[in-house]
């Protein structure tokens, strides 16, 4: 029998992030979709003509016949929270708007990731921000809250991250990511542009990466995170490759180490916060090191543990920065809507849904 | 009438780079390809039946019936000097032969690169290096002597260092490098590793990344060069690109600045030491720096002047390290045989071809 | 000197396949850009802000500065003539009211293509069709007119066939063409949708493909063109290769043939009707067969002679149908603008233009 | 319970399609893997050191520290039947040897597919043709023998016309496959050859998919399969595609036809002849037709059932063939690999493993 019997919306559910969640959700333990959301143009329809399905595999039978709604906390009551996979041009004023009515929302969306009281999470990386929620007043009822989960750059570079700093100081972060096209939603980036090419840049992507991090591997103080002071500099530039984001890391760190084996040791050592909650979505190695010179290699490895695995490989001590490394994450699970449904089995598991 | 008219060999003729060779040279206004050679496998016969051409223009009227030799230098008697294009594994033992036998060798090889007495060069860089050939000593008659021109990456990381060597004190480097395809010859690299997909390693390549540019941002002595002192520490990984390496740089410098502009300046300011020579393959700007956010791009921009262009763009300062930016340079045009070619025409100019 | 000094706009000349046009002009040794024509949104500004350039060779100095007009006839007075590459959503009313203007119209666009008294016109083809301008009635004063150039698989298909026609009787045709992404445009085909992938058809392209080349085949009679009458059955697939369209076709013939000599002696024989033109954009072997068993291939042998080339390779008598071969043309340059380019060549030579 | 319990050995363990032949076994009901065969090379070497592991999911921890054997009857002693997914140059001489031996073998190689005893078998289309095992006279004692699996392309054809053959007289097939790169083994295609381009040409492949479709089709009599009198005309080709075959089908019925619903009733009536079996391995729908226009895609449905269904779209009456399709099929698994363990559960089934 399972924990938990939780009926979900999805905002934003015909979007690539929507359909994401719904593919995610299919065989879900605890989380039943029972509402659909998207928008005029798409509400009153069944979801099978509302959305252009772009998952590789098809689209469940059970949300075909759905008719879908508008996003408006109405339509939705009954639910016991929703995802939110809505773009961000949208996703501020609906996913308030929710919050206030009482419905607890996991957004994907990056509108409230830096707002003082809303917990930026990772649970492998900072499962105690949740406490946050308490301070948020979007409902006087305290049942309505907003969590969120990072760009799908900030989450494997924090799952990095976190192991060095339990075991050494950081002093700073020099990246270049190799980000995959899913990244760019649908219809996303031109193929005209992209095959066989490399474009050196995505748009507003390189701040967040700088941010969020420290969010995440801030230390929570009674009212708000007090960000960690490790300055990240960011390159991220877009690759041919389908899934899974490619990150190139450098690390300086105050302490002098001279043998790789140091670096290796504080991966090893390093403890999951959550292993012990049996989250349904939770991967069993979030971290996993290899030593295969060659990898990881995002065809390759983005998929293992279901997406939801930060694979690193080519762990080295360097000359200029201290550590270098290559670290791969799936994007659109693991950095996008796997990372949110396990975002909502920590709250469910602590008590948060359902209330 | 053209300045020169010499006639050269190619060593390695059938191979990726013995084959860029021959269609770069096939209309030089100065050199004139007489002799052909390769493996005993392939000697004996016509040069159409002995290489599986694989450039995109057709193979050269002129080479086609040409019959290939074995790489000893009695077979080449009579060519003014030889570029290249041997493997590795073949390289040190036969340039070494032909060099002791009078004929100067023209490299693209990276066995004979960090010998004291040979030049590694990129002719905007270090043109003065060629004093070292003085040093040598493969041949007693004074006549055979080997040049080299460095590794694909090598060519636009020093390309970009030069001009900030200049106006300010290089203190480190971090480098990514996205590298083409095309750099691992043919048939070089599996389509089954490589489409979709992201290697992160190239066996042996960066600590060539890393010495080659010391040794060519290094300054003439009387008996060597003398290395600059700039730890670069490099990651290489395989892009599914076809033709142009790009590279996120990182540069810490000594000096305080605080306005982009002053990079910027900096590369305007920058002398191209070859300007006035007129040397037929040269760029006329071997450096563009680009202010459109989203370029340089490897397949759109590799080929801007012939392939022998370093384009820069993203010229950043940057918190962690002081500048950040993007370089692309034509892997096997800039970085193998249009260099070597370069290189030959700068020798002649000055006077050490064709004795 | 040059046979024609003619002054030309260009209509949808932000678009794909006005840049095409753009491009492929630079030089053009007879006709020189004066207008550029395009929607409401970019008139009134200079070309390089109202144009996103996604030719691979930088915007050619000549327009960048040249301010966009609406595609309205009056603002191109002084034109000889134009080239359109509007999209076909307008080019229907625009190309004919600049007809009416009396300013004659080169169209890539499909909308008259079909029209009785409108050529649709491959020099080497069907070069005899343009005596139905004559019949045009656009406009009264008997100097405006509309001249069409194929889709991008009916001219391959067409140059393979009229060989064949000369010299058998052709019963019908199967094809399956295997089309580059650049053939939709821009942006056109989503990355996730192509790459690593195979669409399996292409919207309103089958009709096209079956209809065109039997118009382009047909006999001149004294009122319009009547169509050959070859059944062509086609299947349209877009493959993830840049450019270059690849068809395997069977064609059935009358004639029972016993070697396949007979196939290549057609082909041999076929004289190219526009041979002594001197037509600048004039392929000298507008149908090259190739003997090589693994040719042709799109990104090796698109661009041969200027991309105007129809490459034919693996020629075989087959079972089923009698003939099998696979055929390749640039679909941008031959299937496109500079196919465009050519019928005006025709057409200033012939005398229809500068008049 | 299941059915089975079977020990089984594959040779050519270390290979492309053996290492396909592990991963799918990996958690067989009936199969267990008790021994791996490969070259001198890989003798004596556990199985993770001797092999390049190229599937995209981790190497099962079973045959991590598997001593790999060489190829010889011997050494298999104990196991209820082989696998082979040798290479055709040794297979001819290795399987005859251990069905001689008295090991059943299931066979992906070629060498024995068109002998006259040997059953070239898809369970769906001529489960009968395993009665040919008692031609057999490899094994005096009857045991050993020998049951082939076609060709990659072959597998989906015949699927497609077997309904067909049912329905209608078929009078001649022509076919474009579009074929992926990981049906040329590993490394198999030059990534240089094959990334943004086409090679129009697949060394042996036409032969062998006009042949043994034909076979499959065929009627079994008391001493062999009498062909199926169907011409079949292939051209096969090489895409930029990782996993599945793209093929379109054009087919010549005797029959008249007016309407593409007699089509889609022949392939919705034919009757699974292995539905009631409860194999393994049996997709349960062998045969999907998709009314989506722009199915069936190889990247986003080869996958589907395991990757043992084959996909039918855009079925059309057409003028000059009377039928034509697209199908799709995964070439490794349904095409390779996945097709032997299928037949291999079909023998057991039916009695003829294990005995």
């Amino acid at each position: 029998m399972s924990d938990f019997s939780l009926s979900v919306g999805v905002l934003g559910a015909t979007g690539a992030v929507g359909q994401k969640f719904i593919r995610l959700l299919e065989n879900h333990p605890w989380f039943t979709i029972t509402k659909l959301g998207a928008s005029e143009r798409s509400a009153g329809k069944p979801y099978e003509v509302a959305a252009n399905w772009i998952e590789p595999s098809p689209m469940p039978e059970t949300v075909k016949k759905h008719v879908v709604s508008t996003c408006n906390p109405e339509a939705f009551s009954g639910v016991d929270f929703v995802f939110s996979g809505l773009d961000s041009s949208v996703a501020g004023e609906i996913e308030g708007a929710f919050a206030k009515a009482g419905i607890p929302v996991i957004s994907n969306a990056k509108n409230y990731r830096m707002f003082d009281e809303v917990p930026l999470l990772v649970p492998e990386v900072n499962p105690d921000h949740i406490a946050l929620i308490d301070k948020q007043n979007f409902d006087p009822n305290g049942k309505g809250f907003i969590v969120t989960n990072p760009n799908c750059v900030s989450v494997p570079l924090s799952m990095v991250l976190k192991p060095l700093q339990d075991a050494f100081t950081i002093e700073s972060v020099v990246l270049t990511s190799m980000q995959a096209i899913s990244g760019a939603g649908y219809p996303g980036v031109a193929s005209l542009d992209i095959m066989g090419n490399i474009i050196p840049n995505i748009g507003g992507e390189e701040p967040k990466v700088a941010e969020e991090p420290i969010k995440l591997l801030g230390k929570l103080t009674d009212t708000k995170v007090e960000n960690a002071e490790i300055p990240i500099q960011a390159t991220t530039v877009r690759v041919p490759v389908i899934e899974g984001h490619t990150l190139s890391i450098s690390v300086n760190i105050k302490e002098e180490i001279s043998d790789v084996a140091e670096v290796l040791k504080a991966f090893k050592d390093w403890k999951n916060p959550i292993e012990d909650l049996d989250l349904p979505t939770a991967p069993k190695h979030p971290i996993f090191v290899t030593d295969d010179d060659f990898a990881p290699q995002p065809r390759k490895q983005s998929y293992d543990e279901g997406g939801m695995r930060t694979t690193i490989g080519r762990v080295r001590l360097t000359e200029v920065m201290d550590i270098s490394l290559i670290a791969l994450a799936h994007n659109t699970v693991r950095g996008a809507a796997g990372g949110a449904i396990l975002n909502a089995e920590l709250l469910a598991k602590k008590g948060y849904l359902g209330k």
